[in-house]
C-alpha cells in the first residue's frame, strides 16, 4: 500500500464502488460489505454511509469511532458476497476468508491488504445515526496498491447483481 | 415512462450512477448533474444526497421540497458533462440540450423522457443542510422506460473520467 493524497479520496468512492468497512473492539476485528455510502466533501474527505443497527458492526462503529473503509476490485467480488453473507456475531470473518489485515496508522482497525485502496477514517458526526444509521466520515489517511491501478470495481444491483466497471471514458469536464 | 414500484428504486441508485436533478420555481425549470447521493432506506425510498449552496438548484431544492431524480444512460454522457460545467442561472438547461420534460405526478419538477428512469421526489429531512447540503428525499413516484431495460449508466472518477456500467455478474448474495 502507498499513501494517498486526501484530496484524491473521492475518486475513489464516486464511482459507487461495493466497498468493505473494518472495525475494531477489544482485540475483535470485524468486515462488512457496504454500498450505501457517498461523498460529502472534498478536502477534508468525508463521507456519508449507512450502517444498520442490525449490523454487528454498529456497535462497535459507534463506540470507538473508527474504521477503515477499503475497496475491492473485481476478483474479490465472490469474497465480498460471502463477507456479506455472514455476520461477525458468528465468524471471525478475516479467518474465514483468508483476507489479510495491516495495522493502520491513525486508526484501530484494520487495512485490508487484498483491496486497492483502503482509507482510514474517524466518525465525526453521529447526528443521524439514530434516524437513518447515518455516519460521517472523515478520512483521515489513504492508502492505495499501485499494483492495482487498473482494477475494476463492482457495483451493487440488488438481489445478486452487479456490474463490473467496463469502459473508461474521458469528457470535458470542469467538475473536480 | 412505465410506473415503477417503490421498492425497486434502491437497484437504480446503489451502483452509483450519475444522475441528473430537476427542480422547477416559479416557472422555470432546472437541471444539474449529481453523483453524490446514496440509498438510506429501501421502503419507502429514502435517498440522502449532496446540493451545494454554490448550486443554483439549492435555493429553489430548498424552497419547494421537490425535485426529480433523473437517471441518464451513457448515451446521454456528453450532455450530462455538459450539463454539469454550465449553471442555470445563465442557462436554460432544458433548451440548450435539447431534453424533453414531461410533468410528473406527484411533484412541481420535471421528469426527463431521454433518461432510463425519473424518481419524483420530496425533501422530508433538511436538518444537515446547512453542515453538508445534505438533503434526504423520500422517493414518492418512480418511472422507468422498458426499452432503455439494459442500458449502461455513468460513474463519476474526478477530473473528466467516467466509466460505463461493463459486464454483469450474478453471485449468491443474501442481500436485498
Amino acid at each position: 500500500m502507498r499513501e494517498l493524497a486526501l484530496s484524491e479520496v473521492y475518486r475513489l468512492l464516486d464511482p459507487g464502488p461495493v466497498v468493505l468497512l473494518t472495525t475494531s473492539r477489544a482485540g475483535r476485528d470485524n468486515v462488512m460489505a457496504m454500498s450505501w455510502h457517498m461523498m460529502v466533501e472534498f478536502t477534508p474527505p468525508l463521507v456519508a454511509c449507512v450502517v444498520s443497527e442490525a449490523d454487528y458492526s454498529f456497535a462497535t462503529l459507534r463506540a470507538t469511532r473508527q474504521c477503515v473503509i477499503a475497496v475491492p476490485a473485481a476478483k474479490l467480488a465472490k469474497t465480498v458476497v460471502a463477507i456479506g453473507n455472514c455476520s461477525g456475531r458468528t465468524t471471525d470473518k478475516f479467518a474465514a476468508f483468508g483476507l489479510t489485515r495491516v495495522p493502520a496508522r491513525r486508526v484501530n482497525a484494520p487495512l485490508v491488504s487484498e483491496c486497492l485502496a483502503n482509507l482510514e477514517c474517524e466518525v465525526v458526526d453521529t447526528r443521524f445515526v439514530k434516524r437513518y444509521g447515518l455516519f460521517v466520515l472523515e478520512v483521515v489517511q489513504a492508502w492505495n496498491d499501485p499494483t492495482q491501478r487498473n482494477a475494476r470495481t463492482i457495483h451493487h444491483r440488488g438481489r445478486g447483481e452487479f456490474t463490473i466497471d467496463g469502459k473508461a471514458i474521458k469528457l470535458a469536464s470542469r467538475m473536480p
